[in-house]
């Protein structure tokens, strides 16, 4: 699929002056080259309006900055002519530390300890817990559910993984299809959801679910709001059933003001932060490092845009 | 040192009913007995002032409950008679497990999102960071402070220690000793205190120290509350010179009402609960299981208590 690559000499085209990039392209193997002389170009420079119109037929190869790639699609830039790769996969770790975060930080009583003014050890130590020996489920081991698994494991807590196939997920212990996710709520200390939105997945987590978790447990969503019912949520960490929800998503999003999710005191909300700018530039140079060096190598490139599926 | 053990067949006595320490003896390879049966006692129903003024000869081993176990010598309890082990190191993890989980807290901007009752992205987003690429130092590479190495490395954090004697620590990139710490400062990310508490050790993080990290470092303190100039720390939290600060101990402690570091909002405080009694319940279950184990195998006990030292 990918084109023979000139080895040890690809010229990469990087329209604005960005030294995280082009250092990574240098790491990559590669070497900065105006685009009337490139072959590649690494595109960070806005999104698809800024997107040049018309490309040089000896560009063979655009990497875009972003994971989902419709927009794109939508406007007609992706062509046939050359190879395109996403960033898909490259914030996978990213939004898995916030996920792990939001737990821990739930598991070790942050909500309870912070807002306090005054040194109350015997009313904070009654919420800690630990991750050691806790089994935790992630809902959708897609790459960010994978990447999780041995941040997890690092703290002595087992993982149970659900996807679509219920094909065994490396490193966690146990692997159910979508269809059998029943069987997970009552194996699980803490939930975290990692699934893709569609209409199979909206409300997974509902009253039932929440019924079926322990008063300790934490519900962890980093995903997409509509996978969790808002209002049995709300009423789940009123009645106390669930030790805690800490969410980067929420339905709808933004939450609006007054939504009684923001009174709650074991909610953690983040505002949809756990990919944002700091973070994403070194993961974005890393990914392009990775695929200039798999392009001077003449190897197949990660994310290659499938023309035809349309991501 | 050890005494030859009865293999498979250890007689434990366990004063109180405590289901958790129980199974913890049978899965060791131990079985229940009454007192004056027994081999082995293993101690958790409260402290020095509890336990029996004298034992019946043969009991060979006791297994003390806590880490420390100054009061046990202060009270005279701990004889010549029999073999003693602590449960020094059986907490390391779980105290390991807090100083990520405030590190983690801190870089995921969770002090600047927990307090919004509002929908701020743009205002949450720019304090998030990632421990992916980052140093971090952990100074005072003990038990505690080497179990977060492999939990620090789950996130792609790369980790310099610190110790007494300079000796390599595993897992660490660099291991610098005590006299050199100042060379640590500026390759530091973030910091984490894991020292005794000594004079020599007293005020390690001064203003200095603070003037020399990153406008984005977080200090952790899970050791000792002196080992951090608490003034400094407030001047430098107030001028935005470090990212922020999370404390599980303070100087003095309890920190006092109206103590200026509660009005910090880059300051996570959690009232000395690291390793509170849900978290220390399996991890001494753990500790004893594995003695049980290494008594029936006739191997050297973990944490024996030398007498002579007095630790």
């Amino acid at each position: 699929m990918a084109d023979s690559a000139n080895r040890g000499d690809l010229a990469v085209h990087l329209p604005s002056a960005n030294d995280v990039l082009a250092e990574a392209i240098r790491r990559g193997g590669g070497r900065l080259a105006p685009l009337d002389e490139a072959e590649a170009l690494v595109w960070s420079d806005g999104g698809v309006a800024e997107f040049p119109r018309s490309l040089p037929d000896h560009i063979r190869w655009v990497q875009l900055p972003s994971a989902g790639v419709e927009s794109w699609f939508g406007a007609g830039v992706i062509d046939r002519e050359r190879l395109w790769t996403s960033a898909a996969g490259a914030y996978a770790r990213t939004v898995a530390e916030h996920a792990v975060a939001l737990l821990l930080a739930g598991v070790r009583a942050l909500p309870v300890a912070l807002p306090l003014r005054t040194w109350q050890g015997k009313q904070v130590a009654p919420f800690v817990g630990t991750l050691a020996g806790a089994t935790v489920a992630i809902v959708g081991a897609g790459g960010i559910g994978r990447a999780m698994i041995p941040q997890l494991h690092a703290f002595g807590a087992r993982v149970i993984a659900v996807n679509r196939s219920g094909r065994e997920v490396p490193g966690a212990e146990a692997t159910y299809p979508a269809d059998e996710v029943a069987r997970v709520w009552p194996k699980a200390d803490h939930v975290i959801v990692a699934a893709p939105a569609t209409d199979a997945t909206k409300h997974l987590v509902d009253a039932e679910v929440l019924r079926a978790l322990k008063p300790t447990s934490w519900v962890i969503n980093i995903a997409r709001g509509s996978l969790i019912d808002n209002a049995a949520l709300v009423a789940a960490l009123e009645q106390g059933a669930i030790g805690g929800a800490a969410l980067d998503v929420t339905d709808p999003e933004p939450l609006p003001d007054g939504h009684p999710l923001w009174a709650q005191p074991k909610a953690i909300i983040t505002p949809h932060v756990a990919n944002p700018d700091r973070v994403l530039g070194p993961a974005l140079a890393d990914h392009v490092a990775e695929n200039v060096r798999r392009r001077v190598a003449g190897e197949q490139l990660n994310s290659v845009i499938d023309v035809d599926a349309g991501y």
